[in-house]
């Protein structure tokens, strides 16, 4: 992509509103745009973040074996009035009132929506296990949005709900969620602990948090701190596989949210010398609950017996948005942000110093051509512009590789290649410099 | 995928509330299912096929120097009431008041939101021209939604906004936009005819409808028969090249929904045995409307003379969901849907007709492998059930091709390909049928 040809509103300033670094340096990236309170554009940039996060998610889920489906954004108030959910809810639902009359309203998480879906096909413990997702834009009323994409109210998650037959089957698609969210979330580049946790408005008896540690974060955290060095399973795990032995690896280790934490078994547990308390922030939740949807709402299905019984679910959520302003809270320095590679919304940005000179042109050109034949993904800045200008852009943005074309260089035959993440730089021949970007 | 893994609720009865076939066939072969009057959640293989959709659509917007965003489906009603058309909109407008009094609404199009955009961050014309587009799901709350996704509430749509100094630039913006939409429909096996359209509630003195020619469709429409047979822009073509040529052939011709026809010059200009009238589906619209919102919601430039003048827009609509519909109205049989390879949710279905045989589960697994391995998404039935079930099943979901695995071919070492689209069978040995389908 030619910068020349592109959307991106870098802004100089740092904006008054932005509380924390993410924030700052989503608006300052110009990766979004808020357009009421809690409510954001994505813009070229940021959209290219969310759907890249998107990407590593939905590989993930389909690993693990869940379904892709996708769900409206508008429920009909009649199913959560099925649930008693309605009226719990309270002011965080966003309700509507459609031309007709009908009582409407914008899903803040739909269980009730896919057990509808699940009693309405499925009639038999033969499909089990189930696992339906979705990624999908819902909406919360809070009260006082802030923090950008970290705390909106319009944002993109994904959700997952499974159905199986009795709770030691649905035990076995909890603990494939709680794999496939350490891989997910590991591929990000971040490091996020599960925590036990309180179920809240989604009910249940278990459920765990996946924090990623940050002195931002709106949780507080108290965990051994060996739990921020287990193995993560690798791409090929197996999900039919030995799913605890993946697990207890992470769950050995006393980590809890300060809503559920226990300061005596703390102190018990874990040596004075590892034990960790900071701040975290809730990328990822798990919950198991049971029949406390399918028993209300009567989807039932027949056992090997013959005998009807509510099935046993459990929901999974990632913050999809939200995660773009996590990941930049765990990785950027005082120039800007740190994108991991996976993550990145272009691999290289090429940085042409020189547009109106021929030779530097051309170089740069060539360079642009052949790395995005090669299916690496460039910004280049060609636009005349100062050298000072256009590196403090490149640092602010992030992305992992910049190439910088200048005549001094191009003279010579050389180009100098820097990596983001630790500021080294090596002068190349421009051959040398593609296949090193090439081979990653 | 594995069936016996995946959630593919067939009805076996034609739904009675379905009025017209793709609605019909969407609820039997499970793409679909209503959740409230139009709104639809999408089901697996539906949500595959509308992934197809968007991303077909996406390329060629990307490819016409479209810029891809995304803005969030509520929005504040302050900005429509910039533009005047808070008002002007009526009850097809869902509008939702949230927890502080605000008065929101969930957007059925998005040209007030794109120009505040562009005027936040845009002042020179040194960044024009500009398009942007996002792909984002839109509510329009018709009085009387039907005929399944084709006229839904919630539906998902493209939409691209062009901003240019003056209207001859606008124009060149609109005429790639119209040669990405020529591309875009052929591409999914439709022939889309662009036709002189009214504005309506986008305004403007210029726009154009592409539609779908169907018994079905919603808009009559006349045209010059010949107006079917004009070429498509390949894939390589220039958009910085010669617009016109492109688009002339599709323009030269008499070619108008019912709202703009003029008899009389339908006469005057198409021989009697050329006079086509029929119906139509509209799958896409181009407008241009020059400063309509720019000027009302002060987004200006200074052109190189340094004079502020507002941007001259038009805006570019690709009904997304609706066409899954529409490509099922143009390709379908008795038996069930025929989708075309481009958006097809597996491109093959291999049928096992023995699942309980070692021999033909053996080669059916073998098969699944190797096509997967090859990068060929496959639905592989592995589910015991009987032949004439698998069969009907497949016609009814129209994955292009289908290999049949049974007892008696495999005992000689051969299977069964069909080709959905024509009904061609054909038996070949395991290695010839993989080859085959590799190939295309």
């Amino acid at each position: 992509m030619r910068l020349s040809r592109y959307f991106l509103p870098i802004l100089r300033e740092t904006p008054k509103e932005a509380e924390i670094v993410s924030h700052r340096l989503m608006l300052r990236a110009g990766l979004v745009r808020q357009q009421a309170a809690g409510i954001y554009s994505w813009l070229p940039l940021g959209q290219r973040v969310l759907s890249r996060i998107e990407r590593i998610v939905r590989e993930e889920q389909d690993r693990a074996g869940a379904v892709e489906i996708l769900m409206p954004t508008i429920q009909p108030a009649d199913l959560w009035r099925e649930s008693g959910r309605y009226d719990d809810y309270g002011k965080e639902m966003l309700r509507i009132v459609d031309r007709h009359e009908r009582d409407m309203l914008y899903g803040p998480t739909n269980e009730e929506m896919v057990t509808e879906i699940f009693r309405s096909y499925v009639s038999s413990y033969k499909a089990l296990p189930l696992n339906l997702y979705h990624i999908q834009w819902k909406f919360r009323d809070e009260v006082r949005p802030r923090f950008g994409v970290m705390r909106g109210r319009e944002f993109l998650m994904k959700d997952a709900y499974s159905f199986d037959i009795d709770e030691a089957a649905a035990r076995i698609s909890y603990n494939k969620m709680f794999v496939a969210y350490l891989r997910t979330f590991a591929r990000m580049g971040l490091t996020a602990i599960p925590m036990r946790a309180e179920t809240g408005p989604i009910g249940g008896d278990l459920s765990h948090e996946f924090l990623v540690l940050a002195e931002t974060g709106e949780s507080g955290v108290y965990c051994h701190k060996d739990v921020l060095d287990q193995p993560v399973p690798g791409e090929g795990f197996d999900y039919s596989g030995d799913l605890d032995a993946a697990i207890a690896p992470w769950t050995a280790y006393y980590a809890a949210t300060e809503d559920v934490h226990d300061q005596e078994r703390f102190e018990r547990e874990v040596p004075e010398d590892k034990r960790l308390h900071t701040r975290g922030i809730e990328v990822g939740q798990v919950f198991y609950f049971g029949t406390k949807y399918s028993a209300p709402m009567k989807a039932t299905v027949a056992g090997p017996d013959g005998v009807e019984r509510p099935v046993h679910s459990g929901s999974y959520g990632v913050g999809v948005s939200r995660l773009a302003g996590a990941i930049i809270e765990a990785s950027h320095d005082d120039d800007g942000i740190i994108w991991p590679d996976s993550v990145a919304p272009f691999a290289v940005g090429l940085i042409n110093l020189k547009p109106v000179d021929e030779a530097t042109s051309a170089a740069a050109e060539g360079i642009y051509e052949r790395l995005t034949k090669a299916g690496i993904d460039v910004l280049y800045d060609d636009v005349d512009n100062r050298a000072g200008a256009k590196f403090a852009t490149m640092d602010l943005i992030g992305l992992p590789w910049q190439v910088i074309v200048g005549p001094k260089g191009i003279a010579s035959g050389e180009v100098e290649i820097k990596r983001r993440a630790t500021g080294e730089r090596e002068t190349l021949t421009i051959d040398a410099a593609i296949n090193r970007l090439v081979a990653g």
